[in-house]
C-alpha cells in the first residue's frame, strides 16, 4: 500500500467516526446552488465558499471550464435535484492560462488527427465571460437560473466579481 | 443580491481573512495525487480524504464518471502538474443509479437527435470498474499511474475499496 493511500484510508477512517448525523443527509443539495470550478489543489470550494456537506453540488474539472460534461453535470444538478443559482469560479495563476493547446500536445506527441481540445485560455476574464454566456446561451438552461462569475485569487483567498460575466448570467 | 449569495461573499470574506501562508502555495499538489469524485452535495472529499489546500487535485462530475473532459483534467493533472495516483470515488445513493439515459432525456423534452450521453449506470461497482479500465487502457495514461477505485458510503462516511477496478488500476 502506497504512503498516500494509507494516509487518505486514515484520514478517512477518522472522518467517518465522528460522522453522526451527515447519514440523513438528502441527495438534493440544500441550499440549491452549485459551484462549477478548478481542480486546482490550492482551492477548497467548502471552505472558500463557506459549504457544509449536504449544502450544494460542486463541480471542477481542468480550469473550471464550462467543458460539455460540466454542462451536463450542471443540467442534472438544475433538474433531477432543484439548484436554481451556478457560480462559475475560475482563479488567479490557472494552469490553463500558462499552456496553450499546442504545447500540452507537443508534452504527450499528440499527432494532429488525435489533438485533443485542452481547453487553455489566454485572458482569464474573457474566458470566465464566454463560459457563462455558453451557459446563458444553452438551450436546456432555463432563465430561471442565475449564473454568478467569479476569479478567486490565490494569493488572498478572495472571491473577485466579474460584472461583465454576472450581468450576462442574471 | 440573493441570499445564497449574500451568504457565499459572507463565507468567504471569513475565509480570506486568515488566509495566512496559503498564498504561499504552489499551483503543483504537494502530494502528487488526484481524486475524482461526484458533484454529490454530500460528498466532502478535502474531509473524507483528509485533504489541506495544496494538497492534491480535485476533479468532479455528475457521478465521478470518467468522461472525455474527467480524462482531459487528469492528463493535465500529471503530465502538467505531477500527480502520479488517481482516485476514483463513486458514491451509494447516487442519482445516477436511479435514472437512466431516457428518463433524463424526458424530463428534458429532449428529441432524440439532440441525445445526450447522461452517462448513468444501474450497477455502481460495475461503473467504477469500467472507469477504472478506461483509465488504464488510456493511450495517455502511463502504467506508473496507480489507479485505486473506491465507494463513497453516504450513511457512514467510509470509502469502501472495490478490489476488483483497485486490481485493474495497479
Amino acid at each position: 500500500m502506497s504512503k498516500i493511500l494509507e494516509e487518505v484510508i486514515v484520514s478517512n477512517k477518522a472522518y467517518a467516526s465522528s460522522f453522526g448525523k451527515k447519514k440523513d443527509l438528502n441527495a438534493a443539495p440544500s441550499r440549491k446552488f452549485a459551484i462549477l470550478t478548478c481542480m486546482d489543489a490550492r482551492l477548497d470550494p467548502a471552505k472558500f465558499a463557506g459549504l457544509s456537506e449536504g449544502d450544494a453540488h460542486v463541480i471542477r474539472n481542468a480550469g473550471g471550464r464550462v467543458s460539455e460534461d460540466a454542462i451536463r453535470s450542471l443540467l442534472i444538478s438544475y433538474k433531477l435535484l432543484g439548484t436554481n443559482e451556478w457560480f462559475i469560479v475560475h482563479h488567479t495563476d490557472c494552469g490553463l492560462e500558462k499552456f496553450s493547446n499546442e504545447d500540452i500536445d507537443k508534452k504527450f506527441n499528440i499527432q494532429s488527427k488525435d489533438k485533443i481540445d485542452w481547453l487553455t485560455f489566454k485572458d482569464n476574464k474573457k474566458s470566465l465571460v464566454e463560459d457563462v454566456l455558453k451557459l446563458r446561451n444553452h438551450s436546456l438552461v432555463p432563465s430561471s437560473i442565475s449564473i454568478y462569475g467569479y476569479i478567486y485569487d490565490c494569493q488572498s483567498g478572495n472571491l473577485i466579481e466579474v460584472k461583465e460575466a454576472t450581468d450576462i448570467g442574471a
